[in-house]
């Protein structure tokens, strides 16, 4: 295993030991609504977002023990926008990461509750955390504006709109920027505000990782391997969703996924944090896709 | 009109004013996001929580003005759960006071995202809020643990999985306390929290006044006039939906309505606030189902 991949399986196995305590404790009446909570919380993944606050505020020379509560948050709420992408009425995916979806476990009424649920629960987390001073107080004020309708919320809305027949450029890149590129950038914003440092560079890298990270996908896609982070893809997604390959083309998409990769380097270098982890996820990143 | 209506018509003018320029001044994108979270905010309804807490406010002796931001996410809590409830795999609602509900105005991919969009929107005013004091962050606290899987999450979750069939006395308070309880429980202590007083007597007085409000609304359905305070009855609501008329009879029902009112009166002398709105409140709600 190399360097980064050590240093990744500690971040993930440092947050999946958390999320499994936290999992066993968790006793919500009625019995279904902790079981529907837990079996998507539980459902493996990369743990992508915790991994990169983790990394985030070791890379600002900050501890990332302690901080486990804003990671919990922040997979409950990409745990519940999962859940809620999945239903019929959205993408209906009976699959997610290998396991059927939650809808088809308990039902869609069961499903809705539990995305209902874990994405109160995330904000009961944060409220607490914002208790322990206001740099806490100003990460959860980050992850709530990236959560919601100035954020992922309206990444997901636009992606319903817009199809390869009424969107463009301009509708694929506030998909990206939102659907994914909030929700990756609020782990580092949410480091810089713990460490007290501006968030401008670091909300600047995460959404351009987001952006990577969605431009590797849909190379993948396209290419015909399964995304490596767990993505899965609706049963329409196919002919109907709006796709970088699309618009650009499979080598246009690859040729950008590097630009935007040159561009997460250099914001790196800007952040003071030019080597370390977080580069090496970025090349990590552009990799997938070759 | 009598000088208890037209309190609760100051308490509900101001808290509508204030809704209204909120509602004006959002602006996410896409449109139909805003939209659809407008259509619902801006639906009517007698904002009975926003009015309890600007009541319980003053019970207190603290002013109400400028507590805006708290009530209003309330109210979005209120309405995002209304919209959610209202879907096809829920209560499968058509219509919500008087008009067509969420989902049959905007599809039901859209009502899912205005839900979703609400709740965040709720507790992003309540990070906000958190930032002003102690005390609003413990306001803020109350409302989220009432919104969750420990409260209203939790008795939705009890309403659809049991039954006439299934359920008896103790899941019907399990319901009654969680489903409607907790968010009209919520204001009272909210308020409490702001006043620096202790929460027990408000939080006990809350819950027994969504009982009461959930018992009269019963009665109401049973004896076939519409609930007063704007409820909607389901599809199939009639048939399954566990209810007190069900388990206690309509007399039953009634004995049970007068003795909660009563023990609502008797926590408001415990809270030292014996007399006024809130007492006037409780006879107004006693006497819906008369």
């Amino acid at each position: 295993m190399t360097a980064f991949g050590q240093k990744y399986e500690e971040y993930r196995a440092h947050f999946e030991a958390y999320l499994q305590s936290a999992c066993k404790a968790m006793a919500f009446e009625p019995s279904v609504l902790t079981e529907s909570m837990r079996y998507s919380l539980l459902s493996g993944g990369k743990r992508v977002r915790p991994v990169l606050f983790f990394a985030a505020l070791e890379a600002f020379g900050m501890p990332y023990r302690g901080e486990e509560g804003l990671a919990f948050a922040l997979e409950c709420i990409h745990t519940y926008s999962l859940i809620h992408d999945d239903l019929p009425a959205m993408d209906d995916d009976d699959m997610r990461r290998g396991r059927p979806s939650n809808h088809k476990v308990f039902g869609e009424a069961n499903a809705i509750l539990a995305g209902d649920a874990l994405l109160s629960y995330a904000f009961d987390l944060m409220l607490r955390e914002a208790g322990r001073s206001a740099r806490h107080l100003a990460a959860a004020q980050t992850l709530s504006k990236a959560a919601g309708a100035e954020g992922m919320v309206a990444g997901q809305s636009a992606d319903l709109l817009y199809t390869g027949k009424n969107g463009g450029e301009r509708e694929l890149a506030f998909i990206y920027q939102n659907k994914t590129g909030r929700l990756m950038a609020a782990p580092v914003a949410m480091a810089a505000d713990l460490a007290g440092k501006k968030r401008g560079a670091a909300e600047a890298f995460g959404l351009a990782l987001g952006t990577l990270f969605q431009l590797t996908d849909d190379i993948l896609d396209e290419v015909g391997e399964s995304g490596a982070l767990g993505k899965s893809v609706g049963k329409d997604a196919a002919e109907d969703k709006l796709t970088a390959v699309k618009i650009y083309g499979l080598e246009g998409a690859k040729t950008r996924a590097e630009a935007c990769a040159e561009q997460c380097l250099a914001l790196l270098r800007d952040m003071g944090t030019g080597h370390g982890f977080l580069h090496d996820l970025v090349a990590h990143l552009l990799k997938r896709d070759r």
